[in-house]
């Protein structure tokens, strides 16, 4: 782990670095395989599954039968425990629902802002050897209190040509509409310009290694929208004194398991907490099935220490983690000062795992400093909002000349012209 | 004009299609430059200034002069105009703010959801003929509204250095922090990258030719947010026989006048409404001055005949307009049906001009049919979402054992850890 003392201001952007990628040659990859399956649907994507998943695909759809076995598959502990995440997700997202919002600007003129679903979109999933049923939690739990119609789903096959029965009881559990068993570049592009089996959608979300991120940029280009651009995932913990170093050593750990590119930052007021957590996590790293990932995380880590907790926030916005944990006595400086941070998790009861299964809130959050203009997943997400305006007789007369003035201004006479002929109708 | 009767639907998507435009070769070119100011700063931009707008300006940095003289060459009318207008957005766009929302979504486990302004945002406002402050209007009012910090606006000079008062007197009034006299990529790319003068900023906002929208584009590659991908201006009049044939004639070319390649639609349950609009149409268009424009709209316009209400409402959300004008007997069954529109002009007395400047909602929406996806501009455009998250000992140990459980069944061990650790020591 680096240990970095009261690194100056013009230093910060370098120790704060983020490792980046270069995704030029696989653009080029990924448009390739974008094009052959506008033209050639299912049988190209078909094509590409037996090459790079292994496997001879009938029929991409999951079937009714398969979900059903599924449902025998998962122990009785992990349905409760999802139905308890299930809960609380779906209190958390239920309240963001917002309510029709009316304004009589002047008299007459009536204006409203209405957000209604977006009607059909679509879920990745990865595969590997992990089955991320949570996210599916995540995704489609929003998709169906916003009321998307359709909510499709595409995830890898295995070499057998199954799913894994977590994801596929998690998606029948939250609503989804259609499982494809479909990975990669091929299933993006596929829900991008649909084929003869998998409809097309109007918006991509969930996570996926940097042939799926660079396929979502892709589809953009499509006039698809996107959850938000992706990037290793990432903690910065912010601790004091009042910190357990134990825990907070768990946290960098659970972070650093993800892959060998998550970023682990620690930034602290007190040496001796940064040294203790040092100890701690050489300690507990030892045990972790996934410890060959972790220790190369690790090693790009960062603890680092400053003067006080005004740099220990600027330098935190200038990061702007996706996870960020704050251990700290003074709570509410910190709760105040942070502009740029994905999803926060206060006091040492709250491990950054708790946010990522079950608290409520969404997982699918801004990595690579994205938290500086996006918003995590909500359940805006899976709405637009669209606006309204309706005009009195009244309300004509009572704007109409502002309107021909700013009209005439921009040199847009026929603009003009739609309010004077409506003016002069009701002389 | 071209009318069209009862279009099989599955012809809908050749009719409805817009003109396309092929980016490929412009961003070439826009990537270019961005390397060239990436690694050049203030030198490069004020290169392609001289080369470009005409003008060897010493410092791009509006000066507080020439915002006051700005004030002076404003007539007292518009000046009030301008007043009313931003009375009436203001309104609007600060109903549209939300209350921080607050969930105890199990014992002891509280989740919030707050707005936070994004820190830097950038306008950009197009040079020409046609000072367009309207635009500065929609984007500097919420932005201010939401708390942005830093608001930069860019805009081109003129052959003698000089911005239109116009746009510098909206700007001002708005709350613009700095005004820069620099237009096209160059202005993109330096608000992507800053300079020694210009600051960079986080989201960029505003319209522009197609240099501008590519640079746009370009800049999301390097993790720029921005509005919404850009595209020709449009509108879609849906009217029966309760319409007013002058006024729908005076909306269609009000969007016509926009460029060569504005859409323009009508949708009709009445054959005698579509007649009576082509003939009030030839006779309006006569006296435009921007009418060599507006005739080139016109002729790629579509009026279409279509046999019923349901059958018109499944076209309109086919097409996804911008702007929307519904001139009908039963006006709430197209509002509670149409899920794909930016803006909603309702009765014979709403033309879409009055949203385009003083009604009080957004002129900034989702062009060529994203609105099936995208919101238009609003005060959450200005803000990104954060969660929170605080879990006390009775909460942790209320949904410990479900996090633990998915963790594991995912795989990730040091994640489950992170929760072991905790109830461990409140045993």
């Amino acid at each position: 782990m680096n240990k970095i003392y009261n690194p100056e201001r013009s230093q910060w952007k370098t120790v704060l670095k983020r490792p980046t990628q270069s995704v030029s040659e696989v653009e080029d990859i990924v448009s390739a395989v974008f094009s052959e399956i506008k033209a050639g649907g299912d049988t190209v994507v078909s094509n590409y599954t037996k090459k790079f998943d292994g496997v001879d695909l009938q029929d991409a759809l999951v079937s009714s039968k398969e979900i059903e076995d599924s449902i025998k598959l998962i122990s009785n502990d992990l349905k409760l425990a999802i139905q308890q995440a299930k809960n609380n997700i779906e209190k958390f997202h239920k309240a963001q629902k917002t309510e029709k919002i009316t304004v009589e600007t002047a008299d007459g003129v009536l204006c409203w802002q209405e957000k209604r679903p977006i009607q059909k979109v679509g879920l990745y999933i990865p595969g590997g050897t992990a089955p991320l049923f949570s996210t599916i939690l995540m995704l489609a739990i929003p998709a169906n209190i916003a009321g998307c119609k359709e909510i499709v789903l595409c995830t890898p096959p295995n070499k057998e040509g199954k799913v894994h029965p977590a994801i596929l009881y998690a998606a029948n559990l939250c609503g989804v509409t259609k499982i494809f068993k479909v990975g990669g570049i091929q299933a993006i592009a596929s829900m991008t310009f649909g084929t003869e089996t998998i409809p097309p959608v109007y918006k991509i979300f969930g996570p996926g290694n940097q042939f799926v991120t660079v396929a979502k940029q892709i589809a953009t280009k499509y006039g698809i929208s996107i959850d938000m651009p992706a990037g290793p995932s990432e903690l910065l913990v912010m601790a004091d004194d009042t910190a357990n170093a134990a825990f907070v050593a768990s946290d960098l750990l659970s972070q650093a398991e993800h892959g060998v590119d998550s970023q682990v930052i620690l930034v602290s007021t007190s040496k001796t907490l940064i040294d203790a957590v040092e100890v701690e996590v050489a300690k507990q790293i030892q045990d972790l099935p996934r410890k060959e990932i972790a220790f190369k995380a690790i090693a790009n880590s960062k603890l680092i220490f400053v003067k006080d907790q005004q740099t220990a926030v600027d330098i935190i916005n200038e990061y702007g983690p996706e996870h960020y944990i704050l251990c700290v006595q003074d709570e509410e400086f910190f709760l105040e000062q942070t502009y740029n941070a994905g999803s926060v998790f206060i006091g040492n009861y709250t491990p950054e795992s708790a946010g990522d299964y079950a608290s409520g809130t969404n997982h699918t959050l801004p990595t690579n400093g994205f938290a500086k203009q996006y918003s995590g997943v909500n359940l805006d997400s899976f709405m637009k909002s669209m606006t309204f305006q309706k005009i009195s007789k009244k309300g004509i007369r009572e704007i109409g000349r502002t309107i021909e003035l700013m009209a005439e201004a921009e040199g847009l006479q026929a603009h003009k012209n739609a309010v004077t002929l409506r003016l002069d109708s009701l002389k």
